[in-house]
């Protein structure tokens, strides 16, 4: 694992970086491929987003990007961890200006064990954990991750491979660690996320896709009938690409056609599997 | 400053402890007065709850206290932060078993420039930041603060001292860094915190002192209404004791007498002002 702090090697931050103290900060993990991460331009534009949003002011992304490609290795796939926190501050919630952010990058070989998940899909179950709502931070990927934390805790109880969570009112956002698609009728539904969730990267990318496909396409509020209704459920992250759901509690599911047709066009632009 | 880190002279934690990467960890603000923590037996109670509930699991707790203690000054107010995150971990939401949680310890003097808001009592609106509603960590003081960080940004802009969140319900949970208080016909009530919102320790002592005083005490739903129609209002925290509020937007208070008489009560075991 490579480490770089502010663009020097080192591994350690201080214990008054407000990334630890209040989880004031956002990351991105992103794929790397033969020394290039695919969806770089999809990255940063949700984290100059996200720290816009927050106000956390830096003109050091660029920077640090040309440092991470420095970095990449050509032979191998790679997981980037890019995260930037406000910095260092007193104690306090309100963030003092100006802040000096602190921008960390993580480089790690990426193992394939999960590859079988891709090709022959995954089994998914209903989490009781709740995804709390704060539509200030919808969409982003912020430091709070609590919500993930407990849900995977419970979910490690179980035999599935990945849980749903919903709001308080019984409506879908995502997985513990992908975005979430139903294929209904060849229409093509994701949830809404403007109340919580991560607005995933390729979530992103895969609404692209389907628009060059011309699917239909619904990001709107997803119920438990709306999932268990469903011809066909696939899952979303970065580094795994597209995952088909093929278990929902005791229902055996198919791989479908859209799922299938999604995956190679995603395989054209990733190759996941190489 | 003295920062300890797992009982070392050090200011520096690993980039990859998880409550960095996920605010997966609890903390305690103490104050010290003359070397001792008045309320320590209440924020130790609240510190284990909360590492039980999160299966955050060290023994390491009295030592580290012992360790404050050795570190206390006898001639001055301090603040004591200690912090217990579940450790460095890798990559991924689910905690690897066994976890070696990290314990921070960082005492700082404390500055008497709240002093006048206890004596003068402060002024509050409310807030449109919303709290996010996650009853798993109900009632912690957990490491996923962003709700207070954005409420804090958003008090900012105006001339208030605090502001009350309220959740997608409208019911009232706390201020940004305090608990609510109101006194109607004499009954103390205040907000419960069943879904989300810090139980603090000054919170629970008060309520232990009106218990004493044979107050009617009612911890349930708070609405604007009830705000609004309140006689007295004010706000706890562990540094501050008791702020009585003498405006709400632009309506302004008295500091009432059930307010004062409770604000003697917690200053006969903690001398705020000496």
């Amino acid at each position: 694992m490579i480490t770089l702090i502010n663009g020097q090697l080192q591994n350690t931050i201080s214990v008054q970086d407000r990334g630890l103290a209040y989880g004031d900060g956002v990351f991105e993990t992103m794929l790397s491929i033969h020394g290039q991460i695919p969806l770089l331009h999809k990255h940063m534009q949700r984290l100059h987003e996200s720290l816009q949003r927050l106000d956390i002011q830096t003109n050091r992304i660029e920077e640090n990007i040309e440092l991470i490609h420095a970095h990449l290795l050509s032979d191998k796939q790679q997981i980037v961890k890019l995260t930037v926190t406000r910095g260092v501050g007193p104690r306090g919630y309100l963030p003092v200006k100006p802040c000096l952010p602190t921008v960390i990058i993580q480089i790690s070989d990426k193992n394939n064990i999960d590859e079988t998940k891709r090709r022959s899909g995954v089994s998914i179950t209903y989490c009781e954990t709740l995804y709390s709502k704060q539509p200030k931070l919808a969409g982003m990927k912020h430091l709070n991750r609590m919500d993930q934390v407990l849900a995977q805790m419970e979910l490690a109880q179980g035999p599935f491979d990945e849980g749903i969570m919903f709001d308080d009112k019984q409506c879908a956002i995502s997985a513990t660690m992908h975005n979430l698609f139903l294929v209904n009728a060849s229409c093509l539904i994701t949830p809404k996320l403007d109340e919580c969730g991560v607005a995933g990267v390729m979530r992103a990318h895969v609404l692209d896709l389907a628009n060059q496909l011309n699917l239909d396409i619904n990001v709107q509020t997803v119920t438990k009938n709306h999932i268990n209704q469903a011809d066909e459920l696939f899952l979303t992250n970065s580094l795994h690409g597209i995952w088909p759901i093929c278990q929902l509690n005791s229902t055996i599911l198919p791989i479908g056609p859209v799922t299938s047709e999604l995956m190679n066009k995603v395989a054209k632009v990733i190759p996941y599997g190489d």
